[in-house]
């Protein structure tokens, strides 16, 4: 395990995670929105905000544009994903290796895992692969842990969301991302049970500035450190504003009232 | 990604790829209406023509011919393909490594990806490992990105290419090759979700001078970096005079009338 | 083979494997009775009574807690594991290379075998790279040995136990860990199965001081090397007590009102 | 591609591949007839005659007797291959390694491609690898390219072996030996789709000297640049008398009535 | 092919091979009769009588005993074996790599190969593997070569074991070890199909003295070099004894009743 605190990822022992795979993930019909997010340049502005930690982004969109904000923007690399077009068991493909993240200058590694997935075997041991060749590098990991498949009925209960995170600790990860388990208790007990493995919301689909930032504020006080968002932030017109209010919430632990008023 | 435009296969930041391994992929009965097309020879020779910025092959055309065209012709080494004899989801063998690849003088690497296949996961990771070993060598990535298979009911629908352009982009490739999505608006969008990955549209099966030197000037002004074309071209008996219609099209942006005249 | 005397994780030719990768396993839900186990901190502390001589853990616990009591714990890498949340033949992901084990300082290494799963030919031969790495290591290896699969409908018979302790040995595991068959005779069987490997009693569920000492002594009598225990002891209020009466019957031979009145 | 004319399996431009793997591929049967031939020597002393450019043989075989042959006989090693006592898909399993090939004294490497089957994919893959080796150890390739499978009703057909004959050129062989297709068009057709790839007839089961003499004549008329032949000369009582034939009609393109008359 | 003369494991030109991985293949169930050959001692101990030429184990046998006798008795690595505890085709994992059995001393190496599996492809590339491994260490290789699965009713047919003996020649073997087919022509006709691969008769299950010494001297008259045999020696009391008469069949070539008085 690598010391947090130390690592760029980290600012104060938070971190906000802006993602930006959906484009792999979900294809262009996540930016029909506001159409301007599809270009990544947009995106890479964005996060160029002090809130943002890192940008989680895959290997493509990483070559084209993390040469010309690597001053700026520390680099999550997400080394797997997949398109939600094929059918069959969760699963996703490790589209880079570690050893080329690193060569493009990442500051960190995500990984996907689908616990309970008839393919959670395989994936956990690609986990493995990529878990070791990232302490070869100092890099911290994530783990993007989401119990999914024939197994799972419910993927939010909150029983489930803790396994998710406890899964992170046990095979190794620095940080867990997990579903928000619907109250703060559940998010307590996810935390408690990921250990030293730091525990951070995964933002979901896009809802009003106050409820989202309540949700981050009861996740924050449940002990989370921090957030992964992506849909939220930039499908806003005003998306530095609102990284404003996140910024309040989750480095200052400002009240909702107070980090509402900065945005 | 590398720097598209200082590629041997780019010229003025356009490219016209003609594609020759129709024998694998369809078998000699794509030679029948000319004959003298089933001699690789002959393609060879079409492909010297100023407008092609490369020609698109498998590995035993290339090992048997590339020798003598070397100084005239640009090899894009088609990495995978397979017959159309066999039965199952899309998928598709690696006929050739990267690094023989480099060895026999290949200018790019053309890859297959047929996105939304329950292959595609093992495809991806193929892929990645042509991608990364691409990089070492300096060549550009080609993706011929296809979606297909069980999933997928309709393969043209705009959404679709558009998603499939955007996977190139996600998974590192420097040129997505898409059908056309059957008007310039849908091309454009698939144009836009590339990004920075320069978009061409694949050819399909032969038909009139006026209307596919039309869809290809669709193309163009929609933003795509070119053509990928093989039946269209080499099954012409004027195969030159029709790239000099094409060169007019893509190269110098002419109207489809002044194009004609060239022929 | 090793010499199992001479190895760190052996005291006087016998051995107190204690277990914790319940929480990868079963999940959190392994922790709700004793709330502050889901907290490694107890479990290591647990850990370092005299009466145990070594702790079992996934990579992500050992990384994380390690470096701070190597020198009063030593570790037993578990190298494969897995969630309960899929279906389908038993099998386990390897979540830990060896030479990377090594690094982090374990003193010997664990691996569960499901003999009889239809998997078995794949979790031997991953048995095999890691019992042949851990050699160049010098480090012993522990099987845990379970039966389990479809075709398997009673996997405690004493005949199936006998089995799995003989499947060890054949491999190449210096200790194999397997469920107690239900009586002494069953057991000393077994032992005999295993010949020079050792054998340790599997913990099992909790149940009272008394009956839990009574079946140790019982596989000791039988000739089993000592246990391999979990929630019997952590789920325990006075968990260091209990290894205290533990370590009476197990080392010290004692009888089993002897162990009870150390608790 | 080598160039074909210089390698040691050809004569002027011609070859006579000897095939004895039948004990592999149908098992001692196939030596029922003439029962001296299950003795390799007899096969190995046939393979001495001037007409045969090559013997194709498994890696025992080749063990075993090369080294006494090694002056008269040239080795084709035929690295994949199986039994027929399975079910399933057309597959051949990779026997031995072009680098232990190299290292026995092959002059070159056979390989068999089932086109068609559902195992293609993987069929490709091992040939990619042997070719791409046989090509370090400057050895020609020569494809038993063979359709066959679920989604195949008839191997025999002129439009299958053309594009079997075609699959050898773009996949990198040397040389492709198809079934004879019936007739003299259909195996021009085939020589023509294979391009600079030569093309070989392959033997089949006993028929009459004259028979097989006027197929053969036909074959090499269409522009087959030899023969693969196993049981029509060794199963023949007269096996050097019979090569006298073929060496007239393969090397000299003599009548067959010559040729008969040298029998 | 390896001089078989001058192996460790041969003497005056025949083989007698004692099998003890009974325990991995069947489990402890096998000892029952005479419980003490469950000690891998009782039988490392008949082994170093004159007459055994080889002991075929298991890795964790012969890690545990190999060096202590190392002196009087060779030995044969058996590389691959399963329990027969789980459900489907044939199979059999590698539990053991080449390299380290050359390390742990191997004088040989053993591969079970079921032809006719419908694993036989997997099972027939990684006996290459073994096969050439074993060449870089000038190790003979024993083919058990035992027909079974899904495609065969009768694997004791003589057609089958003279197809199993000739796979073991084609695929490198230098020792074929076949079940006995019934009579000695049969045994003679596999002898004649493995050409210059020797052959050994595979003992069975129990039998009378005079049965199971008759049956021997019938293998070896019609040509076997020998005898792989367990059971029918180690669960006898009078082993030695038993092997004195083997002793007579095998490598003096005595009469039956001759071979009785001896033991």
């Amino acid at each position: 395990m690598l010391s947090f605190e130390d690592s760029p990822i980290a600012r104060d022992g938070k971190v906000l995670i802006l993602a930006y795979d959906h484009g792999l993930e979900h294809g262009p019909v996540d930016f029909e929105d506001v159409p301007e997010t599809m270009d990544p340049e947009t995106v890479w502005d964005v996060a160029t905000h002090d809130a943002v930690s890192s940008l989680a982004v895959q290997k493509g969109v990483a070559e084209a544009y993390y040469p010309s904000y690597e001053d700026d923007v520390n680099l999550l690399a997400k080394l797997n994903g997949t398109s939600n077009l094929w059918m069959g068991e969760p699963d996703s493909s490790v589209n880079w290796s570690v050893d080329y993240a690193a060569e493009v200058g990442a500051d960190a590694i995500g990984f996907t895992m689908y616990g309970g997935s008839n393919n959670e075997i395989e994936m956990a041991e690609e986990f493995r692969k990529a878990q070791e060749a990232a302490r070869e590098h100092d890099l911290p990991v994530v783990m993007w842990s989401y119990p999914r498949g024939q197994g799972l009925k419910n993927d939010k209960k909150p029983g489930t969301i803790a396994y998710a995170a406890r899964q992170a600790l046990e095979l190794g990860a620095d940080i867990a991302k997990v579903k928000y388990p619907g109250n703060p208790d559940s998010m307590s007990h996810a935390v408690n049970a990921a250990g030293p493995t730091k525990v951070v919301m995964s933002g979901g689909s896009k809802t009003s500035d106050r409820e989202f930032l309540s949700t981050v504020k009861d996740a924050i006080d449940a002990g989370a450190a921090g957030l992964a968002v992506g849909r939220n932030v930039w499908q806003r017109e005003n998306a530095a504003g609102f990284l404003d209010g996140l910024e309040a919430v989750i480095y200052e632990e400002t009240t909702v009232d107070e980090a509402l008023s900065r945005i």
